[in-house]
């Protein structure tokens, strides 16, 4: 694991060619100042398990984010912040990722798009 | 200052009606694996200040992030991030942000478009 | 139908509160030098579903556009341009869509996530 | 010209390494139902101006749009639809184009973040 990952608390469920998941347990170490999870953690998870799922997905190669697009829809204050991500597209150059980031009564927070460049 | 900002290192230069300024030395805590700096931690940047100074541009009201895009251009690996936004928008529900992220030699490393609701 | 939906000749299939589809023939009147369908024909047409589907889903309040997010990944060059999205978030004052752009044989070629604002 | 940059009246005023610039007049033809510019309009001009002007600076090498991202700031009724853009980044693979696009009074309307794939 890299050393922002652990620090904000990523834990990866799964990261492979079909579907990438991973799960952060929400203290204060991730909230803003009005106590709600703050926005970068979202667009944090989607590139940590989109990047390591496209490479995993080939053999290793290395995958770096080219760019990210996050809407926020609802505010998480505790419990966990849950995201599952599939690729929307696998090409030569560019993986193209669809995140869904949810709380624990699965109500939908968040959504993340993650292109990736494969190198 | 909160929890999460704390977390990665955010210190804030400036936040207020025309801009919003902010830096965080690099260290293994905002690094992925590859050594290079988070593209969350961008993303993470831009939305602590362009809440902080339309919140501090406005009296104090409330300000979260509504979404945000973030491009990553050229990656950074040591030194300090440096970010630089100014409001293109100043609505009376919404604001929004444009900021160049930039490392210690002043080349252009991201851009990060920052659309923030105002309660 | 507005006036600029005729000129590139969106047809509406469906617009209200769980989907929104529709669709376009490729002629030269919507293609670039190159012979492909021009992108923003594909921001044209999500626009168009989302704001149409969410005021008919709200009996006829006006809903317009406040932001639009198109990732291209494949070209369309012939046969008719193919959208079908749904609302990810229904909030008091924002909806999310999200939609898929296919061709004739089915394959995903754009992505266009569409934030519409509620009046 | 291409066929769809001719439908709805794109008149691109420059077109090279340093900027790109057009101009669309506003007519029944580039208009949503309820009489403002679509916001389809936006995008299409971005992505026409930034894919000519990387190619014009690049001895015509064939460049096409990878995403686009478009905010809408206020709306434009009559007169015309002015676009202004700048590289922020040339790539040997990418280029990442700005625009603002104003109306006769010289008012912020919209934004748009274009990037471009050179082949």
């Amino acid at each position: 694991m890299g050393g922002y990952d652990e620090l904000y608390g990523l834990e990866v469920l799964a990261a492979g060619a079909e579907e990438a998941r991973g799960v952060v347990a929400v203290g204060d170490g991730v909230r803003q100042p009005a106590g709600l999870v703050h926005g970068g953690i979202y667009a944090s998870i989607a590139e940590s398990l989109a990047t390591r799922a496209t490479s995993a997905a080939l053999d290793g190669r290395v995958a770096v984010g080219q760019s990210s697009q996050t809407s926020f829809l609802r505010p998480i204050t505790e419990g966990a912040v849950h995201a599952a991500g599939r690729p929307r597209h696998r090409g030569r150059s560019t993986w193209v990722w669809e995140f869904d980031i949810t709380d624990d009564a699965e109500r939908l927070c968040a959504l993340v798009r993650m292109t990736v460049v494969v190198r």
